[in-house]
């Protein structure tokens, strides 16, 4: 998607200008991976016109592979797909930031599965690792039965996948997104998702979460990692961020990742002070992911997601901004001092 | 719709930030009207989110009605309306500006006749003038269905009608366009079009156009209305706007209006200096709709619709920044002297 | 007025911009209502100038009322009145913000009671609820004129009057402000002032507030507001904030109401986020009028007022970029998280 | 003055920000000699606020001397003097350049002359000219007489005196201008103005000049100029510039000099292409001070005035951000290709 | 080299903003031939900091490989090398443009030929066409060694080189110009030059010529050309563009190609609109790197080479935002009139 | 140096506009005393070219005198010196600010002593103070005895020397720097440094500060002071002040002056809230410099340093944009109330 957000801490219907910027999950995820040193790539389908491009150039920009990128002709009345926009709006105090999307109808939720050829991604030389999830999945059927087949031929590869649940429910019912989530979850190794996302996604019940999020029971959260790794064996970790908002630009952060049958909490960063919080939970992920292929322990994964995630946000924009060395320096906890 | 537009003569593809504007064909003639002192609104469709507000605001802001726009739920995936949007290249030397649409799915192509009360607008004290076009006629079956009925509502309460033709061929093919516009034209009073447009839209032959359109034979055109307005003798008048295309930024512009049987051709203005070319079409319309409402002599309304339109031109943006003085300065063959 | 800002936190000495908004105690709440969904508008004199249109523009965008400001013929050389001007700093950290005036003879300041014709503004159907002020009844012997005939008009149609005392040692002397206030407050059933306000501008004297205003004792603060309804009975409401200076851009806040002989208190703000501060009292007053205008329970005003205004804190500007669901959301202390 | 102005060709109206600067006849011509490397300064009266001090810093950074401008306090509602503003919009295409002047109550205006130390500035070792004109005269009684003090204080020390008549009919009228002129001339040495000034402000009679002042007829010109010096044979020169206005950003641009009884016409530049015209004249002047200080030959003089005016207008702003070594390349007609 | 310059025409001396772009004469032309859609790239050495890795981004945006790109270590203090920055200005009206080079201690001023694989470069399926010319070759003797070394490294692999001789004062004398490119030109086929630079750099003597470069005459530049190529019977191609300079903005345009024996001259270009004119030479040079490659007729390479160079000069920035159907339309005597 | 940083907390890497500002700690002390109102200066050495004239030009703005900055040509290879950038990036949250120095083969770094005239410098009616540091003795052989002397030669002319040692692993060893630094330390008075400082660059040994400079221990700070004085016993002052980088935006922040064999602590800013926060040491050495140079008591000396310090963190850039009266309010512990 392309992100259109007014400067600062402005308002969407107050906007003169927007700034224009390139994100999604999948996307994000991605990006990240390419600046931390990865071969890195998407997968999606796009317009041929300058909006696509916009993402294309930015992709390309930190050396991520676009050739999986499908592009079809663009019409602009809607006889075809569309870009995907998401207007943004970047919170302080009191007031939420936003994402506002504006995505219906766009090329990839019209995609189906065999417009790609799964076996050049995945195959011989391909991709070690798929990161997906829910959103995806929500969009249309077709766009269901791509996620399910992308995760489907990246196993039969021996590609390691990555799911992020992130319910939604301005996008789907959490009956729908259960009945699809069904098929797509015995494709997955490695699990995003918070408490709420196991209940309305996988249909397990929530016990003492409050109702606004503020405050996130970690124990009561690893009880439901424990019932949802046992009713998946086959899923081999399970993380998620730990957000507390204290207000628009201060958020408590930490983040826990379950593997192999214990739990590893992140170090804390309490009062983390944020730029924009977007970008917060892919910079986990691709901190997971990274940390994994790396070979890194399971407690220096969870704290190098957690440390990429809090780096994520202290910059405009969803994805990524920061390089290696910068992660390395935060997840072992130093200080924000001038480098000069 | 909302206009995107890189600053400068940017290119969308490079634009790491757009300007944002407010514009459409109907939007732009009665917010022109508003700023001339005329009590005016626009009829239209609107999801209800900050986007579409941009819009409410900017025409609220110079004194537009918008008690006759709907609003209906957003959801932002596409089972509901959207804003269309608009992206929009300023252009420069031997490189055009582009409008690129992104108004599939707009909530106003899917709006039904039904929809609106035509009564509470054209009624008593109602509107003078009703001014459409084909491009909102081309968008959808809908949507010519409410052109129609918009026109046919207007007739039957006596206001005046004005419509302009504005042939796209990415919207519609001729053969679409000459089938819908046959049962549009019988309501319009006051015609708007070019050459092309007579052919396209109405299916009349042309006679010595070139191709680029880089000279229009103001005889052929003259020839071209003189049948038209045989074929359609109810038509009250037809204006065109006349352009030919030096560069990005200087074009000769000019004028013609045939009324009661007789051409007026507007001054001309030679190498005229543009800061952005979107609108001034539009700015034409108004001036014709000013010029009519206000009973001035056929030769002053033609010549105050090209010098309103000529004025349009000097600035960024789809809608009018000029006021009544200026275009009465600029119709008499003011200069451009400083003013202080 | 007309504010000019350098853009972030920078200083005006220093600006190469400067950005451009509308501001001024009873424009603000004006405007609030009308984004509210209240119908509202202003009462004010301008000259006739494209600064002036600045204000109009912005103030018709959220749908106010304009109809009600009469203008004057502008000559730029100071035989007629200007638009008042108001230079602004957001500060940050140990340097406060500034509004510098420029406001000397402004139209409104040279404008007479009986240029105003009291009856078509508060007689039939005519307004509910008038908001004025002691900045107004300070700037000329003309303005103290005209608030008081605006206060008596409101009253002998019924109208609802609120006051903001607002006392500017800038703008006159003490002893100026009680004489003049003396005639105004018969008129002012909704009083809004803090201790320093009731001791400056109707005379009463002060116990125990530090001289700085860091800390203001609410219960201090609530004797004073006793003494001040006993010698006024017929004042129906009295209100304030409570704002603590922690640094330019963190402020403890929260507001307090009297009301019907008890005191309510809204629920404390610790460490609200700023984004620009201007605006913060307006946005109470206005989310007084509203709570009381919509039936609200006097607890519930009080919330409703200082919820408004920590999220007036939240944008640029001195007017409301807020809507009423999102007042609603923090009034019932929602959290900041993010929206999508 | 203080100018604020609209980004690009904007329109105040509609500006979201507006652009710093600082301007004003003689303030110009100053701050341009010194850029040329001549020791200048200017005189005048400011309040002690941050507006101010923006003028103060911009004179300084080119190295004027600021030691005559006298400091008064500021209060902001008019009591004192403010900071006269200028809102300008830089035109184009039909479109004309506006400047509209909110110098009302200015402490300039309301100086007198004995405020100032006239023998500290043009005593042994002072000024060796004093550029001066109608504008400032114009403005009060007050700035009339010391527009006179400062052109007879400047000659008593045989420091060399130009005006610039720059008649203005908003700010007062011809028979107002005449009467205050006759007072002035006298101490005249230099005089600059076109036929219009001399009818306006001088009482001439102008033959042959449109009304629109688009065409200077060079002939009409210097038959009025042989009249001028003829009335005031004390006036050793008398320069204007020659500018037709073909559109807002595109004029044609000359200068003609009368010196010691012989016309001095410079080289034509046909199309000159502008960038802000405003300062075109005040670079003529300044050029012609900077000639004849240098001793250069009067036929280089106005070369040099209208070379510098040429350049003046290539940026935006008031004041010269140009060079001598610039002005001395296209003086000698040298092209505008790249320089690297 | 990093290219920051003052947004619109604003003066280096004068900016508080500097806009960031990347250029430079090989880098443009690689980057034009990627975004033709041919498979680019480019050769140079740089630091390993984030003013570097701009120029990296900018490259594989488009998709331009950076493989060949050394990089060492940065200290900041001149111990190592740097990255050439380059200080631009665009002109307008009569002030031309500038580029103020900040480029001396660049890395790739001092990198060695034998840092460079140039087997890896041109070997099999290696480049098929090598770009460079005489600005790298200047710098040091280093770079004049690089220079010769990747020429001689593609022309035994059978590559096509092209050379702009670009004669520059600023960085070497004509005798050490003649000195170097002696060596050179052996291996270069394709030889882009004026006729200063034949002068100049090669040694041959002018004729003709005016000193300020307004005028080229056509036929003494053919005269001269065939005296290069009798001297030099190994090349196969010399091209230049013609410009004449009518003002910072308007300049007319064309180019003319010699090839095997006869002279191609593209369609002229008169009164050509320019946003930035530099990158137009190079927009030429990439046009007949196209051309030829994709086998047209060589009067269609000087064509598409002068539409091409003419396109590039629409937008900001030294490299190009255009695409080829852009370059097809204008080639074929396109108009500018709006697409959408 | 020109600093160059990208708006807001942005990266280098990703910068499309980089703001232009001026700085350096000399530089920055002289300025700070110029707007507090004193008469400064600086010394330099600069190339003739627009870049150089950006802080010629902010140095004068502020009244400063630029008469001892010797110019030189300037080529833009490298053969002569150039103007040193300073890349800044303003961090936020867990990302620290950067300050990447471009500043090799400056023309002040190939600067010998000999070509200052000193005597003119210090002289009759010469600086009453002198401030240097470590940075420019590291640059070179030449800086640092360019640093010798000129220490050396205010001493002679009883001048007050202050030296911040500001060690920079970046820009020598701690061996060249002790080596250094012993030949220039017999000439200095008032000495600025931390721990780490001593250490470095005075040889001493630190015991009990942390690695990571998180806190200092402000026991151990004064054992060290102590040590210090008691080795250089002609040492009259020695201060440093006190951070606590608790994010990127929230600094604890102090000072501690050590004088006449007593410490003076300044009162504590806890959070202090940051805007950026380079220039903060500059600010509390200027502070340093004006309190002793009025002759305030030691602890007003520290408490207004400090205070100048948290203030000047206020403002984006490295150089000072308050003034006296702001310092005195922060200092006597005034809030940051709005001021109107």
């Amino acid at each position: 998607m392309v992100r259109l957000a007014p400067p600062g801490h402005g308002r969407i219907e107050f906007a003169r200008t927007l700034e224009v910027d390139v994100g999604g999950g999948e996307f994000n995820v991605g990006y990240a991976c390419a600046r931390l040193g990865l071969r890195a790539g998407f997968i999606s389908k796009l317009p041929d016109n300058p909006v696509a491009r916009i993402i294309l150039n930015h992709a390309r920009a930190v050396g991520m592979d676009v050739s999986h990128v499908a592009l079809e002709k663009f019409d602009g009345v809607g006889r075809k797909g569309r870009v995907g926009l998401n207007f943004t709006e970047v919170g302080t105090g009191v007031r939420a930031s936003v994402t506002m999307y504006d995505r219906g109808h766009s090329s990839i939720s019209q995609m189906k599965p065999e417009e790609m050829d799964w076996n050049a991604i995945f195959g011989k030389e391909g991709a070690a690792w798929l990161h997906t999830g829910g959103i995806l999945a929500s969009l249309s059927d077709n766009s269901a039965a791509v996620t399910k087949a992308a995760l489907q031929a990246a196993r039969a590869a021996g590609t390691v996948t990555s799911y992020d649940l992130n319910f939604r429910s301005k996008l789907w019912s959490s009956e729908k997104a259960i009945a699809v989530t069904k098929e797509i979850i015995p494709h997955v190794q490695v699990l995003i998702g918070n408490e709420e996302d196991f209940q309305k996604v996988l249909g397990f019940e929530v016990e003492g979460a409050k109702a606004d999020l503020r405050e996130l029971p970690v124990v009561a959260y690893k009880r439901m990692v424990e019932r949802v790794v046992e009713a998946f064996p086959h899923i081999q970790a399970v993380g998620t961020t730990l957000r507390e908002v204290k207000s628009g630009l201060v958020n408590n952060w930490g983040a826990i990742l379950w593997h192999d049958g214990k739990f590893h909490e992140a170090r804390q960063f309490p009062d983390l002070e944020i730029e924009d919080r977007v970008g917060g939970g892919d910079g986990f992920s691709s901190g997971i992911a990274y940390g994994f292929l790396k070979g890194m322990k399971p407690e220096d994964v969870v704290n190098f997601g957690a440390a990429h995630g809090a780096l994520l946000q202290t910059t405009r924009g969803d994805t990524s901004q920061v390089g290696l060395e910068e992660v390395m320096h935060v997840m072992k906890g130093g200080s924000a001092r001038i480098q000069r």
